[in-house]
């Protein structure tokens, strides 16, 4: 993926605001794809080590995102806020603005106050690695990714169409599109319980009398279940205290049918416990076997777009994303893909 | 790993009893070193299927086990009593034997019963895959496993000592010695604990109402988290109820870490949840960066072997594991890696 931008998005001037894991990884995709692009830490070690691997990071965010056709937030959550006040200013109205962190609700919610629904599009790339920092950033890290936009009828649809067509030009991103809400509800499962339960497993394990044997002998299950415990301590705890309520809900979801797998296992019942065992499996085959048909939908350029967000949100919420979206003079064209049924 | 053995262990003769993924890639690495080995297995067309990829698989288990110098028991748990009494008299005294069950006590008690303590050296290696079968084994699939191996006094240790000395040679194991039942509950939390929380995300995931957006969100915490979930759900239920007292034990330490950051969570006390995960982070770091110290120690060759056992298990207790092991005619000399402090 070190090819340019040719078509609409060549020339796009871009930013990227907090230059960590993620925020380093897409501004050095944005940096091979050609764009005219700059990073701002607010870390001065972070802004000196943009410089190092030939990236354009200026001393002040004015600096970074004056100008801009895009800007990228990519601080911690807690930031946000603070972050998105000050974009709303420095930049210019026709400015697309989206973050990257892991719940929606919050931020959706800060932006409508701001003003700046119409140009901030929340979004949410899954992907991560063990080890935090610009140190650890890669152009190829989000490359492929499925990448979470939530659209919002009005004028937010054309800011929405044209970082889709972005995201999946330069990431070949599937695009996830969702409210914030079904975001925020879906990722409680998807991603943060199974940091509780990384983070349960190797508590325990630290705590444990026999730690040394327990670390020993651990191999796939053990590290597997466990390395998201390396997150940073911190951004674990932001992500989850950001989306508190459905965390707790879905955590719920998982206790009770890890208390009837234990239930099964007290009772010294095979048969309960292999039935379990056999609904859980369905959910890694449906996982490691999606197989999706392409289907191409067009709304009217132009209007409110309420059909469109709706279309755009049933997409989403039935497993779906987009693989592209051109817009034309009278229609827009998106290509998805859709997951066969099991 | 294709190279041949020499010295003690050239011109042993091995069989695996079960070749499935862990015994067909014991099978495809003793074959690879150039071992007279045959493989048996109740499935005639698994039995075929090692035919087809060169090995000797004949018909009856008999065949398979008469003259060998150590057979490996690697079918099923619920088997392996039933197994053991049959090689019981189907070998000679002089033949090892050993399995790779993910729980020990059971099976070292039922080779207590039929007499076999003397020539049974209860094993575990610490590898696994996604797939399950001949099919999916290969010859290098345990190379450098962690190999728990569980030593006994008098002519126990005699075995122990040249099968040690064989998994070394053979698949560069690391041989962790402990007792029955210090390896059953160190694997209850290394290895049955992460199966049982994987069921339960993977479990919760098949049961949601946004299921399909879950998989669509699905990036590295809940593939990790629920990988373990793919294995045969028969498999997973025996491992489980093989040591189901432990199991539920130590999931109730899981659990009450597990309540611990939800309480955080729910109080919406960062400080509490950071600190929380600082603890398990702690053990995910020791876990990346074990460093060892070596040791070599010796013993009488000939005795009761009470001392050698005692430091044998008290070095797996601490994290250690053998890297080999020589027999003279006076004392036998071990080389060990002892992990060092934090």
């Amino acid at each position: 993926m070190t090819d340019g931008l040719t078509g609409r998005y060549a020339g796009v001037r871009a930013a990227v605001v907090g230059t960590g894991l993620i925020g380093g990884s897409v501004l050095l995709r944005l940096a091979d794809a050609g764009l005219d692009v700059a990073g701002w830490d607010p870390d001065p070690a972070t802004r000196e080590l943009a410089r190092a691997r030939g990236l354009a990071a200026p001393a002040t965010i004015e600096q970074a995102v004056a100008g801009r056709d895009v800007v990228f937030l990519c601080g911690p959550l807690p930031t946000l806020a603070g972050t998105l006040a000050q974009l709303a200013t420095m930049t210019a109205p026709g400015c697309v603005l989206t973050d990257v962190g892991g719940t929606k609700s919050e931020v959706a919610q800060v932006a409508d106050q701001l003003g700046l629904t119409d140009r901030f599009v929340p979004g949410h790339p899954m992907a991560g690695a063990e080890s935090p920092g610009l140190s650890a950033a890669s152009a190829a890290l989000l490359a492929g990714a499925a990448w979470v936009l939530c659209p919002a009828p009005g004028p937010a649809t054309d800011a929405f169409r044209w970082l889709t067509g972005l995201l999946v030009e330069l990431f070949e991103a599937r695009v996830v599109p969702l409210s914030a809400s079904a975001h925020d509800s879906a990722a409680a499962l998807a991603s943060h319980v199974p940091h509780l339960l990384a983070g349960a497993l190797a508590g325990a394990a630290q705590r444990a009398s026999l730690r040394e044997t327990v670390l020993a002998l651990a191999a796939g299950s053990f590290r597997d279940g466990t390395r998201v415990a390396s997150t940073p301590a911190k951004q674990v705890a932001n992500m989850l205290l950001g989306n508190q309520a459905r965390v707790l809900a879905e955590l719920t979801e998982v206790q009770e049918f890890l208390d009837g797998l234990a239930a099964a296992l007290r009772a010294g019942d095979p048969a309960a416990l292999t039935a379990r065992y056999e609904e859980a499996r369905a959910a890694r085959s449906t996982l490691l076997d999606r197989r999706f048909t392409g289907r191409d939908q067009q709304f009217p350029a132009d209007g409110e777009h309420t059909a469109e967000v709706t279309w755009l949100r049933g997409l989403g919420e039935a497993g779906g994303h987009l693989t592209g979206c051109q817009v034309g003079a009278d229609t827009v064209s998106y290509s998805a893909s859709l997951p066969l049924a099991d």
